[in-house]
Formats: structure tokens, sequence, C-alpha cells
């Protein structure tokens, strides 16, 4: 049973992140990305996408053209858990920084 | 230039779809997938994204785990045109029938 952060934690992890905001209404983060074409924008979806099937932890996101909202929450514990964090820590490393809005 | 469906092609067109829906508010067409796992919803995705980089026409696109909503129109014409046909028929002959919903 995986369990939601605790507050100190939290606060800690969060601050190590790149870009995350807190999303209205619910446990979770969320981070846009713009990309120069769909080519790019995809190929980064793929790269996180096969990180995510590793895990067994998977976002939920949107996408058109060359921008990629990611949404991350644990839907087990209802909320952020470190599988979140791990996941973001992942995306942050293979993200183009100057290209995150 | 490429222009709008005119309503008796649009009529014809859409009603030759699987599955696609309406998108209140504007021009636009969308449908709802559910997968097996997220491994199948992807691969779908994939096999999606390498064929609107090859028409050059992009779906919007929202996935979570075994889910897929895609929504298509034609940015350049501010609504539905021949290409979101085009693609749409695509994307109906991979998608297994059962699994719409």
């Amino acid at each position: 049973m995986i369990t939601r952060l605790a507050s100190e934690a939290r606060a800690t992890q969060l601050a190590q992140l790149h870009g995350w905001q807190a999303v209205a209404g619910r446990d979770a983060i969320q981070r846009h990305f713009v990309f120069a074409d769909f080519n790019e924008a995809f190929g980064f979806m793929t790269r996180v996408a096969i990180k995510a099937q590793e895990m067994d932890h998977h976002p939920q996101w949107f996408n058109v053209y060359n921008r990629v909202e990611i949404t991350l929450s644990t839907h087990e514990a209802d909320g952020l858990t470190g599988r979140d964090i791990e996941l973001a820590r992942f995306i942050d490393s293979i993200a183009p920084a100057l290209l995150s809005v």
C-alpha cells in the first residue's frame, strides 16, 4: 500500500522539481512543455511512456502538436506519492529546461 | 488554403466514421477509446502519431493508463476539413471496434 507524501517530505521533494505546479482541487502536480514540433514532443512522450511502464506508474497527459501537459498523481493513494516524485524527476531530467513554460 | 467541409459532404463523410461525436462549442469531432492496458493504448497512439506526422495533421489527445480521447479539427480552417476525415478513417481502421466507448 503506497501512502501519500507527508507534509515535510512533500515540501522538500517538490522544491527539488522544476516547473511543476499544484493542480487546483486535487492533490496532483502539473507541468507544461513546449517543443520545436510534433516530432520532438512525441519523442519526449515516448521516453516518458517507457519509463512509466517500467515503473508501472502512468501519467495523465494531453498533447497537441508541440505542446505537452503532464499531470501526476497516484490513483491508489488518491494523491501525491513518492512514485510521482520519481517520475517527475525523470521527466525533469529529459526535459529541455528552456522549453518548459 | 484548406477549407471547412461543406454541409453535404460533411454529413456523408461523418456518417461513414465510427463512434465519433461532435464537440460542444466548436467544429470538431471526438472519439474515446479504452484498451486493455497502457502498452496497448500507447502503442495505438504511436501508430496514430506516425500517420499524423506523415499527413502533417496532428490530433489533440488525452491519455491516462488505458484510456485515449482524441479530438480532431483543423487549426488553419478553424473547423473540420477533409484532413480530419482522413485521419479519423485511419484511426478507425486501426482501432479495435469492441474497445471503443
